[in-house]
């Protein structure tokens, strides 16, 4: 079914054109009709444009009229905006049908979006990274598009890892997500960490009571990991979810100096201070194999032995 | 004039325990009685012992009856403790003379106490860092810790940076900070970025209004420094202080990427955002010449030509 899939650039410039060229083919060989932004390959310092022309090429995103409004990349750019936004122009796309997709720097405009209207956007692949590579797009992903593209997407599943074994002698350990349990009609939320704990405070993270919070980040030291999660602690947030999933942690680097303090001992930690159910695994972030997830949505959360599913739509 | 300083450490563990010897031996020949806390080379993970350890030693420093507390070092450790400190121990401690002195991840505690009781901390040096090197510690950072043993200092002033070619075609600039001015009686507060940022959102963050609000950090991208200060501006803090003073920035990476965008381009961007004045160039920071500050007192700001100064105590 051929979708009208909107290209544009909220956040840093795209340098390597080539990717974006070879990932616009790939969505247009998949049968699909691609518009790309005016100024999807404008560049201004390290951002894809002034701001003034990263907003109007959100506010073109919305009044497209496609199917799926997709960012060309991630990297750093929206904070600024948040405050010159119309969400309102956002919401009403949304209802019209126009699906937000994308990760990382993103988070800060599906927040503040979730914030201000309650709109669902989804939280999935970046055009260049995900479509541009010379090799075939992960094919996990390029499901969940579909299916999100045909309206089909009814959830994801996840195998949970393992137990391992704990750096630090602490009783909570990650037992409590081996005990098959089910949460119902919750909202799901999130995104990339660093993100979430940079609107703590402001008027653009929005206040999730009984959430499912799934977070991802990528070079960010374990103990930074912690200390983002210390804020949302501290602020109240985490106080008040269901759940804190995280999903995929990349692209950091132990030291000596560690000591065996690493990100499982995060996990284990967190799990000390929440009552919420904390759970890893999920198949999202800054990786290839990433699923899509309807940030906004009512969703169910269920684990039954090793398996996790993520439920939405009708069906639950 | 003898002090008694007493070293404990509240967050990283010390790895480099003659740098810490060296320190303590210094100090002493400077004539003080150092009293090393029990636990101030214990060691957990990353940490100077576990949570317990550490929250034991703050206690123990507040305790200790000295003229002076001082950290070992910073690192990470103390946003984990926030919730257990009793300020009010800190607190008494300071009304009875107790001086405390620290930065980096110190800023923490300074601020939860200031936003607790509103005591007043000192942002300084540590002491392996500061007194523990081979050669002798740096003669401004001593001039100001000597002052503060004796009780005599009463500001410190430094020399502003020369207006940078604007890396944006904006028009505000820097020119601001070249009208002499006086601000008077407002709050300084501050320390590292990273940390202030990190406590957002949390009951840790004091709530000044009118305030003298100074930063500074490490390893930090501009564009990070950027989105913590574009958080502290939309949860409103930024737009109550009167003034915002950049100490120092140290040991980031620029890449081609960035093509321009620099901490220059930040400053530029932040004096566009609020009214308050911005100055840079405060030698403070993790840098070895650095003044100490009085965190949490009225001060005064006055900039003349080139030439700032901060100054508290009786005179001004």
């Amino acid at each position: 079914m051929t979708q009208h899939i909107y290209i544009y650039s909220p956040s840093s410039a795209v340098r390597d054109k080539a990717k974006f060229r070879r990932a616009v083919k790939r969505l247009e060989a998949m049968g699909h009709e691609v518009e790309v932004d005016e100024a999807a390959l404008a560049s201004h310092q390290r951002f894809a444009g002034d701001d003034a022309t990263r907003l109007a090429a959100i506010h073109r995103a919305a009044a497209s009229g496609a199917d799926v409004a997709l960012i060309s990349r991630g990297g750093y750019g929206l904070s600024r905006l948040l405050p010159q936004i119309r969400y309102k122009a956002l919401a009403k796309a949304i209802d019209k049908g126009t699906r937000f997709v994308g990760l990382s720097d993103f988070t800060a405009l599906q927040m503040a979006l979730l914030a201000t209207t309650g709109s669902v956007t989804w939280a999935g692949p970046a055009l260049a990274e995900d479509f541009g590579g010379e090799e075939a797009p992960d094919e996990i992903m390029q499901a969940c598009f579909d299916d999100l593209l045909c309206g089909q997407g009814e959830g994801s599943g996840w195998r949970l890892p393992k137990a391992t074994p704990l750096a630090a002698p602490v009783t909570t350990a990650l037992s409590t997500a081996r005990t098959d349990f089910q949460i119902n009609q919750a909202t799901l939320w999130g995104g990339n960490l660093a993100m979430l704990a940079s609107l703590v405070g402001t008027p653009y993270l929005p206040q999730i009571k009984g959430g499912i919070l799934f977070i991802e980040d990528i070079s960010e030291h374990p103990y930074r990991v912690e200390r983002m999660l210390t804020q949302l602690l501290h602020a109240g947030i985490l106080g008040q979810q269901k759940a804190v999933v995280f999903g995929q942690f990349t692209n950091y680097k132990l030291s000596s100096h560690d000591r065996g303090f690493k990100l499982d001992s995060v996990v284990t930690w967190l799990q000390s201070q929440i009552k919420a159910r904390v759970l890893t695994g999920l198949p999202f972030g800054h990786v290839a194999t990433k699923v899509l997830l309807p940030v906004g949505e009512k969703v169910t959360l269920a684990v039954e032995g090793r398996d996790a599913f993520l439920l939405w739509g009708h069906e639950h």
